[in-house]
């Protein structure tokens, strides 16, 4: 098979999207777009972002997960995406369970892939994917990283630091053990195959003064929080969303340590005043998602953790490329 | 240096676009549009796409050329990019001259940077660009590969086969005489810092019935188009348009090998009905690149060559990844 007929064979579909007015196929795509459009772009290599050996289907999944919850963490609605995909060679093994991993997640959310590049070299896969902004008149964007202000609570959503304690996990830190097997399951599953926030970010376009995705971390993305929106972040160590499958594969201090400064959970850190309490509650119902307040922002410009009272100092700052 | 300081040293300029919205430095960009977007991603590899050693400042062109190309021959004026770039180290002075020659082909044709990704792997530099439709109906696309018709003519932009031999020039394929020196690097200038032909690809709309660019060689992209438009071409090898530079350098033979299958030239083959060659002849003139037309579009499907009136068998077809 050669470049034309992999294209072919596991990456052209129809799609019913009719804002696709040229998909896949010619020189670039072309989409009716009416209004302001959202887009991301980040890239998994082989190696760095997930251990040689992980399956395609879900190296796939995370590769197209991430983007999205780069628009949910924006409040967009996820359309159309391209995919620069860098192979080693030609699988064809490899490539149905590849398409199948990531057009799974792609119908799910009605996304529709409609172009991309397939080259020969180290394993690398780029996906850029475009959304459509709702709701917004000209010129105001809808959840951004810079919008909080000092006394906004600070929210997550779903649980934190199952997805480091999964990469812990597949590369043999928490043993064998018959008794967790299940639970050792779901956190590498939370690892391999995240789910991107994408309702919860709609829900909360209006309502949050500020988002961002935890993909580096909470420390780290909080940290990029604060500096855009201008302030600093106190947080409850104990009020970190834990979920029962880390609590009963970690050790207490392991799993805050994960929830603090474990990367790619892809839940949605946001703020907003107290006030808004209601607001918050009620948009998070209808994102199909649950959310706990974690701390508030307060003047500054540093985060810090606070754990029985007591100032508590994490472990890590989250993954850094180039440190 | 970590990935962060990076992109805010190297990657974060003002635009004065006032259709970003939103820029660099949050989980996506924010773009204004009203209209269609065309959408077209292309990703360098070292090795493959370019010769170990090529300067950061060519990779840099190239990546952003081609991907301006693609658009060139949907006749989409090119707006914004992202820049998905995987390094295995992070050396000052390569990111300088990386930035130096992406921005100044990006100001050039007023297009921004507005994403992107860094991180750490084999050197890769993924490059997605989005540009308007303007002058379109809904649903209406300007220039598609498949709009040719039987009895249009074939035409080209520039001069072929410069690239490939350019590429030969940087891997000693074509010695060191004194002589030809300036023919040489001109040649692997075509190689290294292809321009591409945003401006006759605007032109063309309306004009031409069918275009793509040149990036795979003339047989293999001419190929592509004539499977699209359900058409054969019949092309005078001959009439092929090589520069002065390659007909010093090369024996006339590699020069016409070189144009038929040589990739990397970037040019824009189109197509017109014959009654339109005063319109194609007055849009090429505004497109600020000059055109020849090289044969015509025939019954059939196959992409015959003709030779001092006999049929002429090209040596090969082109670049193909994982062949």
């Amino acid at each position: 098979m050669n470049e034309f007929e992999i294209i072919a064979r596991y990456f052209t579909r129809p799609t019913d999207d009719r804002d696709v007015l040229l998909g896949v196929g010619d020189d670039a795509a072309v989409l009716g777009t009416t209004g302001p459009i959202a887009v991301a772009v980040d890239t998994l290599v082989a190696g760095v972002h997930f251990p040689d050996g992980t399956g395609p289907d879900s190296i796939a999944h995370r590769a197209l997960a991430v983007n999205l919850s780069d628009l949910a963490a924006m409040g967009a609605r996820p359309r159309w995406f391209t995919l620069a995909l860098t192979l080693p060679d030609a699988d064809p093994a490899w490539l149905e369970a590849f398409a199948a991993g990531l057009f799974a997640l792609a119908d799910r959310y009605g996304v529709s892939l409609v172009g991309g590049d397939l080259t020969r070299g180290p394993l690398t896969v780029s996906i850029q994917v475009i959304g459509t902004m709702s709701g917004m008149g000209a010129g105001a964007i809808a959840l951004t990283r810079g919008g909080g202000r000092v006394g906004d609570d600070v929210y997550v959503t779903g649980t934190l630091g199952d997805a480091a304690a999964g990469l812990a996990v597949l590369t043999g830190r928490y043993g064998e053990d018959a008794a967790t097997g299940a639970a050792r399951e779901a956190l590498a599953a939370r690892f391999l195959r995240p789910e991107p926030r994408v309702g919860a970010g709609l829900a909360l376009v209006g309502v949050a003064t500020a988002a961002i995705d935890v993909s580096d971390g909470l420390a780290a993305d909080l940290g990029h929080l604060c500096d855009a929106s201008g302030c600093g972040a106190e947080i409850d160590v104990e009020n970190l969303p834990l979920s029962a499958e880390i609590e009963a594969v970690c050790p207490i201090d392991a799993a805050e340590s994960h929830a603090i400064a474990g990367g790619d959970d892809y839940e949605l850190c946001f703020t907003a005043p107290p006030s808004e309490a209601d607001r918050v509650a009620a948009a998070i119902e209808q994102g199909g998602i649950g959310a706990r307040r974690i701390g508030r922002l307060v003047e500054g410009r540093n985060v810090a953790w606070r754990r029985a009272g007591k100032a508590f100092t994490p472990p890590d700052r989250g993954y850094v490329h180039f440190r």
